[in-house]
């Protein structure tokens, strides 16, 4: 895997321009800038003067659905318009969409308007995505019937984009190739805001890499492998430890830590 | 006092619904998570379709009137019309009511019209809301002249709920019953949204006990307990890594500590 | 310098009213609350009633342009149309101004229309106040073409205020005499909001002295010594345990700490 992605990352030094919601906004910039990019966040209910002058600069926009999205889909609506027409990017965070029948209707909306590049979310969501069965309360890989690979395959294929699937297993497929991240923690269910972060480090990762396949791989497995790593130092009750710490050695983690500690498998040809 | 409601919250981890304000959301969030119930955050500002599917999955609503309330009561109102209609019960945050004369109208019509379960705030607050006089800023137990117990007891029967009035000892009541809890420590005041994690966490227990009275101070036991044995093992000037540590603590702690460690003292024939 | 508006601003403790933007109000109104002023912060999308209470009580005003500012320049407006009108002082930092020909638009409008007492912004920030060429995204004292002392003045004197203009080298003038700051650490760069934070400081001393020059220098000798001597113990890949580090120290710092480290050079003739 091209773990040297986050050397290009660091050299960009990108700006990842962010929809975020207001709960864990500060953690999701501060991990964008610990890493080696630069945050640029807005709240969906803005105009879009400013939005368009941010589109052109950025290098990528992730797009997070949390908090209520009911009156800030057309803003939202307009922004990911402005990155089809300038060509960057367009990470999808679909935070409970399963939860609320209004908020699937919104996710799938924009899924189906616009060339959404990446979709970053539990099982839960992404099987809510395509209108499978699922537990939507309480995800783990494991909780529903299905096979989470090919509801994973499944989303990728009917959107044409790439699906990050996090759970135990991350599962991470662009409807055909799948690789598999093994690194985990049961840290990251404690601490709110933990898939924000790793859908806008794909995003950090999609704007140095016009392969967003690799992108949203290197960037699961980059944070999926510092966030076991920091959790073998930290105790299993200290999720404000484990976040702080996380974010930080996100600022100091290297291809050559990453590539000797991470467990992937995956079903492509080179590996 | 039945502090395994503790255990029952960890059991159920129930969805705690809250309105927030945007400067304490996310150490809200993070200790409502850190319990073991599931944290569903919005703004006030918010419409309300969604805001009726997240109200027929919660177990409580809480809601924080900090920030100005003035653009968002009327969303707050149907907000809690709708928690009024399924039967939920609703915490009231009354953040620097006091402070303002336009704000206290505004409590004031929340609590006429609705039925709130239980107030949580500093005695300034509690008094501001039945027109009694105190000195509305730099709030402590004894700065006002009138006794505290009396202002939390009358506010508790003029609008039919449960006060949790936090101060140096924080007084809980249901207009007859009085429990007073002497855990406590300096660094809550250090640190902005102490008062409003507590309210949260008072969501927390409500939604996993109809006993509003017991949910209420066994919420507020944990809470002033568990920050009095971190403020044991953390420097007086530290209210980052207070705040921190106290959110992680609440992951570890136990219906054993706590009763071991509680201080409290209750008008109640039972104890 | 009177590094003694330290004691000055614990022992008055004013209320420290500031518009702030969603990605760092947290750290933002903790720093604060923990250099011993009260913070109350607000968004600007926001009515004006309690704003006008707000204003009648507090020391200052401290507006933040951070986020995208268009939907929200009336409210900013008006607010700072309050603040004239009570003679509070405001501080200004234009966050982001130069990256966009929309926003340099809308901050030089509220410089012309009030009466701003203080900026504190980047040296690319302050450049575009006055139309100056420089180089928008990764500004560092050196890379302009242009003298930052000469950019600092020209701003200070074409808009007839304090200007802190942050960088390796902080330089405070009001126009005429010129202080620099030589304390500093490449972590607050790796932080989000670490400037912000530093303007809404310098809010809290202007409401304690109406010397706005000195008051600014002082904030800025106090804020930028402090996060010097946190780096000293601290590694230099922690930005998270740095800010919950620095927001510590700024309640335990105190005048001779500050006095014995600052590292300061300036034009007046008392120094």
């Amino acid at each position: 895997m091209k773990y040297e992605l986050l050397d290009k990352l660091r050299e960009v030094n990108p700006i990842a321009f962010n929809i975020c919601n207001f709960v864990t906004v500060q953690d999701v910039c501060n991990a964008i800038n610990s890493i080696g990019a630069s945050p640029a966040a807005v709240e969906a209910n803005e105009e879009t003067k400013e939005a368009e002058d941010l589109i052109k600069i950025c290098g990528s926009l992730t797009v997070n659905l949390g908090a209520l999205i009911d009156p800030k889909i057309d803003q939202i609506d307009t922004t990911i318009g402005l990155a089809d027409k300038y060509n960057k990017p367009v990470i999808l965070d679909p935070v409970a969409v399963g939860a609320s029948p209004s908020r699937d209707q919104r996710a799938i909306q924009l899924l189906k308007k616009h060339n959404i590049r990446v979709i970053r979310g539990n099982a839960g969501e992404i099987a809510a995505l395509i209108g499978a069965q699922w537990n939507a309360k309480g995800i783990d890989a494991g909780e529903g019937d299905l096979d989470p690979v090919q509801i994973a395959k499944d989303c990728a294929n009917q959107y044409h984009c790439i699906v990050a699937q996090s759970g135990k297993t991350d599962i991470i497929t662009d409807g055909d190739n799948v690789t598999k991240v093994f690194n985990e923690t049961d840290l990251f269910k404690l601490r709110v805001g933990s898939g924000d972060i790793l859908s806008s480090l794909i995003g950090c990762f999609c704007a140095v890499s016009s392969d967003f396949y690799e992108a949203t791989r290197v960037a699961t497995v980059v944070y999926a492998t510092t966030g076991e790593l920091v959790a073998n130092v930290v105790n299993q009750h200290q999720p404000s430890v484990f976040s702080a710490t996380l974010i930080d050695k996100l600022n100091d983690i290297d291809v050559k830590i990453i590539s000797s500690n991470a467990r992937v498998q995956s079903t492509d040809a080179e590996e």
